[in-house]
């Protein structure tokens, strides 16, 4: 938005040449987005926006800068990603992104609704005000995600309603529950109506559905997915309709498997996201510009991979002032030391130079005031041995959740398990390990426990109040006193990541914002998530996969196969709590 | 929208089998206008939207016909019309449309809205309900279109203000006064920056503005440009980030010339619009159809002409729910006898057959009450021969606007004149015809005369109540006592078109609904406008261009050079009035 008359009245004065422009790069090569072709012109900006690309070199400014040459691009735009999962809040987040050249996100803060619900979300658009990149926000839709377990917050169509007219809420986020919406659940459909008749957008979440499922979903006004994995399903979703946004994140890597869909006839429906990525991975290797980059690798054209990462991602989410290098768009562009290799030298903000090499020039000022709600939001008890107790007859045989390292599916599997006095004791030969989930939002006191196989850890516990989507703890152990005392580090810390051995904390990460988030500055955090890296080999030296990931996904009862909530071990495939006993499950097993 | 959540409910119930749907158009050869690409399918319909494109054959319906694999594509869009230019009401254009495919129109009731102002938007927002087509609104942005002339109304931005929120209304129209833009003019910015902040869309009126003009247009934030008549225009507003709309219509035919333009990079941002085209071409020739055959004709792919003319057109205003065959779209679609030559065979509006074979199924009902201010609003003084004198000193020279045959231009030219008693007489010979613009608003009697050249007409007179953009009385003739018939003919009438020889009328056209819209069925308009037509041959057997269209823009200040109102003369190119005696103007000539 040009803001006021007067700044409209000064942005088209400059770019009659009536007054100096604030900003001008000149001699820049510069992306036309909406053609595909290369201009060698002059980037002119007045009050935040582009008033000229100027091929005749006559325009001048109180501030100017020689790109000499090099290729000037539109600041990128990642379509959909939840900023809590990179443990940072927004305006922290923002540092991270805008040295690779992401000036706008697309946020779903559906980890910190199932927290604080609205005081969660109040929380994330506040403190995104603070971060020069722009933060939209698409209102968490499936909060809690079951009704298998206890989240923090339970969100309806009336809770969400005032939240729509925010200016920088898009609109309603990944619609997880399809069951909800293809049985015609009235609680979801008027989220999605609600949100129609507000004029904005409705994002999907099309895992592993069907060709007739998407079609209902298509039925019901949903209008993007991100969870394509195959070219063959991406196919299908333009064809019914749907934009496809092109994920690689730090879980799911499926850029590779969907860019054989993209073809110069569809290409303006795909857009990329990075959905989860870690805060290590986002610093190391980059955001939307690393999906640039590899499909520039992988033979697309640097600028149609430009387009998907700009306009696209613009026109899906009606950010129609974003995405490209015009006059009346918003100055956000990048400068770059090589295209195909998309080194970005500089980041410019709104006509501002935000970042240069890698690096903010300014860090952004990033304390925002928490509700009690949020800072104060783990309520755990004090764990007796006995409160983590497995009774099971001798001979038992136990329905195991057996991992898939860096997956967030496991198997279930059947076996039998070491009993010692009626109850099972954890053994690492066999790797069978026990897994508690313990609810920490209303001190209901409800523990879920479980064994679980595929970790290999050898001695100690971990445990993190990262666990989707409810988010209550999780703790895995090689024995039940590491275990307390992890879970008594988390309260402790108000929330966290927690690697304890022989009663000692080794190394954490407290995560005092809803649990979810870090207070202490980026480089710290980096440091923290380093040591508890080397804690977790120092307890699993043979460690060759994220661990930490891998727990936090075990909660989450929409994925298959078998899961534990603080209500209990959850069988996905038939959506019903199961037993422990495999043999008192046999006939639900049938 | 799905409207409500039973609708809701019941379209997801049906696109999942689980509930028959209303209709299925079986065996079709379905356009997929996200991929380019055809697919074989049966196209489900329930509660007017589409829920299934569905290759298994497997869905019932109540109803149902075989399409016989013939083509089947979505309804069309005309990106900008003016309906008032075919001299029908809203709903009765609708009629006159649908049979030719197009099934959605975004109009600017800029005519209507210089005479009646706000009372006139919002007839023809009611009267368009009545349509089954689609008739979307854009807010006149220009009314009046000069401060040289009297309109019948003036819109400033809080009377448009509360018409932003009707459910018809995309944005603001045309912006033609891009000296008011480019000035910084305060209450025509507060006009942009009120659509802006509603969310809505700004066309554009880029007629043979410079790229530098552009700029300044984007940079107030308008989107679009309907006025390229060359490739490279076309070019430049695609890479200043505006949607070029592609015109073929009465006056302006573009469609040839900006073709080139069309690249697959770029497609996308092309659409189609007839902006003005009147009636016996429409019913002849169509519309958005006429033009896909055209672009058919001129080599370029079916299933990218029909994207323009679809998906383009709407995701341009916003329309996330038309412009493609897909669930959750509007059931709107055309099966096609012929592909190339685009012959349509039936129109389906919201699922339902609304035409065939080039006619509608049933008529609308077209009758919709007016305000007084809208049925009663020609208010033309009785005119004498002293009204129409033009006092010229014997051998003056007087500044004469000459027309080009079918154009909107004239030329300015300066001639020597037959003069009698002092004053000016018509000279057929020389072919100096007298032209006369009259109030007929406000009953101000203001009448602005002038000398025309090019017509050729040898006797009679003829006038209309359509003059551009004030719509006030415009006259011409070969002597005053057949102008003061016609003019008494207008206001008998209560506007329209006559056509007047020897004090008789020779054929007429009342337009009653605000001096532009007939009341009469399409059948009889048709009728008179070929009886009018053969009047003016008998009093001009030569005529081979559009008189009256040509005439009704003699009175447009804003298009070169010379021009007449009901204040005087007026040359463009200095923006102001002048003299008739050239003579006297001498010095403001140079």
């Amino acid at each position: 938005m040009q803001g006021s008359i007067d700044t409209l009245k000064k942005i088209i004065a400059v770019s009659q040449q009536k007054q100096p422009a604030d900003f001008i790069l000149r001699n820049a090569r510069v992306a036309d987005v909406f053609s595909l072709v290369w201009a060698n012109a002059d980037i002119v900006v007045s009050d935040g926006f582009i008033v000229a690309i100027d091929s005749t070199r006559s325009f001048e400014a109180i501030e100017e800068m020689d790109a000499g040459g090099r290729y000037v691009v539109p600041g990128l735009i990642d379509g959909h990603i939840h900023i809590e999962s990179s443990m940072l809040t927004p305006s922290a987040f923002g540092d991270v992104l805008l040295p690779h050249g992401v000036t706008t996100v697309v946020t779903d803060p559906h980890e910190i609704a199932n927290v604080a619900g609205v005081e969660g979300i109040q929380f994330m658009l506040k403190d995104a005000e603070k971060s020069p990149m722009d933060i939209f926000v698409m209102l968490p839709s499936s909060v809690p995600s079951t009704s298998f377990e206890h989240a923090g917050a339970r969100l309806e169509a009336e809770d969400l309603q005032p939240l729509l007219s925010h200016p920088s809420v898009l609109g309603l986020a990944e619609v997880m529950d399809y069951p909800a919406v293809l049985s015609g659940d009235e609680g979801m459909l008027s989220k999605l109506l609600m949100t129609k008749e507000a004029g904005l957008r409705i994002d999907g979440h099309g895992a592993g559905l069907q060709r007739e499922q998407i079609r209902g979903y298509r039925a019901a006004g949903i209008q993007t997915d991100h969870e394509c994995v195959t070219a063959d399903e991406a196919r299908d979703r333009i064809t019914q309709g749907m934009y496809v946004l092109i994920r690689e994140g730090s879980a799911a890597k499926n850029l590779h498997d969907l860019l054989p869909a993209v073809t110069p006839h569809n290409a303006r429906r795909f857009l990329f996201c990075t959905d989860d990525k870690h805060l290590d991975e986002l610093v190391d290797e980059g955001s939307i510009d690393h999906a640039i980059r590899l499909s520039i690798k992988a033979g697309m054209e640097p600028l149609q991979a430009i387009q998907l990462a700009t306009l696209n991602a613009a026109e899906c989410y009606g950010l129609s002032q974003k995405g490209a290098l015009a006059a009346g768009f918003e100055a956000d562009f990048l400068l770059l030391d090589h295209l195909e290799l998309f080194k970005v030298a500089a980041v410019f903000k709104k006509g501002v130079k935000v970042a240069e090499h890698g690096r903010m020039i300014n860090a952004t000022e990033t304390q925002t005031d928490c509700t009690v709600r949020i800072r104060h939001s783990v309520h755990l008890p004090t764990l007796t041995v006995e409160n983590l107790a497995i009774p099971l007859p001798q001979g038992a045989k136990a329905n195991i959740m057996e991992i898939i390292p860096d997956q967030i599916v496991t198997n279930k599997v059947v076996e039998k398990v070491e009993i010692i006095n009626g109850a099972f004791v954890q053994n690492m030969e066999r790797d069978q390990l026990k897994l508690a989930v313990i609810e920490r939002h209303h001190q209901l006191h409800t523990i879920g426990l479980g064994i679980v196989k595929g970790f290999g850890l050898k001695k100690g516990a971990v445990a993190t109040t990262i666990a989707h989507d409810s988010h209550n703890a999780i703790v895995l152990g090689t024995n039940d006193e590491d275990m307390i005392a992890a879970v008594q580090a988390l309260q402790d810390m108000q929330g966290g990541l927690v690697v304890v051995h022989d009663g000692q904390i080794m190394a954490s990460l407290a995560l005092p914002i809803a649990g979810l988030m870090t207070k202490v500055p980026l480089e710290e955090a980096v440091q923290s998530l380093a040591n508890l890296h080397e804690a977790i080999h120092t307890i699993h030296p043979k460690l060759d996969f994220h661990l930490f990931l891998t727990l936090s996904f075990l909660s989450l009862p929409v994925i298959p196969s078998l899961k534990l909530t603080d209500t209990g071990l959850f069988d996905v495939t038939t959506f019903q709590h199961i037993g422990i006993d495999a043999n008192t499950n046999e006939k639900a097993d049938h």
